[in-house]
């Protein structure tokens, strides 16, 4: 399968560097194609300019190739720390600029923009990770854990992604290297339960 | 009083904008001193660099004027459109890097980072003007409304802000003059309820 896999982290030391390495490692070790892109590491643009907003904008060569990237999409993962309920300011801007009309979803025909789309994209399943520092009870009762509806129904609901698994690492800045590497297995562990390998698959095929 | 003003729109014909200048000329014909930034137009850098993480670390100029400013401020308004049910990048990383630890909250002495802050601002009262093309109905119903807590609860709540007021107005694309031109008064009528003029307050200190 070809999974898409996104980090959104400025310290290349965090834990949220090592799951998005975690999750490359295993699947690539399992005979899929990853396309991974550490966004900070990259230095992604995370501004979405006007011209850039209609549908039929002509987009800058890198933009077009993570469009690309997501269309041919049979899975997603991402990977970010919760600040302040949101994904870090470079993964809202690459939202902002890659889940595009066109790519990820369209308005029927004879819609003027106000009314319901319909999803675009082709992965049936994405996978969140996220790290925080808040109590799980707290980020529920406090903050109405707004992460869990932007990336279930805001995003990919709306992109026709029916299947999204998310989990939170908590509590990150207190946690020891035996509960990090805990997590880890994790990690892995949900990885190939939602992209198993392609080796035996491929074995069978011949 | 002092107002910070902040907008976040790409297009300086968008109707954020026109929401954001009533604001401001409202408050400066009022007597109140507006902190207005327009962050597109300013290319505000939304990427908060690891080592601006830290609490005491030293912090560029810009920033460092946009938190002294947010110190200040008795009142804050908010102005941007609803894009995956958050605020457009640009926001977000000003969220990230101004919305900081000793400015706009702190922990308590012992406490690692993964505890309960309390709040700093000095604002009493936050206005959050939002744009969509999403009903009403469909925003609360299929994707639970996520900036409403972003705001009250995630940001404006954790700092200290007890009073917030937060109005969307939809579905602007389909929106005519006339249906804008009531939104703007409404708009004006909001900004002076909450920051009466001060005007007639100085008259009577003299």
């Amino acid at each position: 399968m070809k999974i898409l896999l996104i980090l959104a982290h400025p310290d290349p030391d965090s834990f949220n560097a090592a799951i998005a390495r975690r999750c490359r490692d295993v699947l690539a070790a399992t005979g899929h194609t990853v396309f991974f892109h550490d966004l900070c590491a990259e230095k992604f643009d995370p501004i979405l300019p006007a011209d850039e907003i209609p549908r039929a904008a002509q987009l800058p060569a890198a933009i077009q190739m993570h469009c690309d990237e997501i269309a041919t999409a049979d899975g997603i993962i991402i990977v970010h720390p919760n600040w302040w309920g949101q994904p870090p300011a470079i993964l809202k801007g690459w939202i902002d600029r890659v889940i595009r009309p066109g790519v990820a979803y369209a308005f029927l025909e004879g819609d003027a923009g106000e009314g319901v789309p319909v999803g675009l994209l082709r992965a049936t399943s994405a996978l969140v990770f996220n790290t925080a520092n808040t109590e799980s009870t707290r980020e529920r009762d406090v903050f109405k854990d707004p992460l869990e509806t932007l990336w279930r129904n805001c995003i990919f609901g709306l992109c026709g992604v029916s299947e999204v698994f998310r989990r939170t690492f908590s509590i990150i800045v207190t946690s020891n290297e035996r509960q990090r590497t805990a997590w880890l297995c994790e990690v892995e562990e949900i990885v190939q339960r939602y992209y198993p390998t392609e080796l035996g698959r491929e074995v069978g095929e011949r």
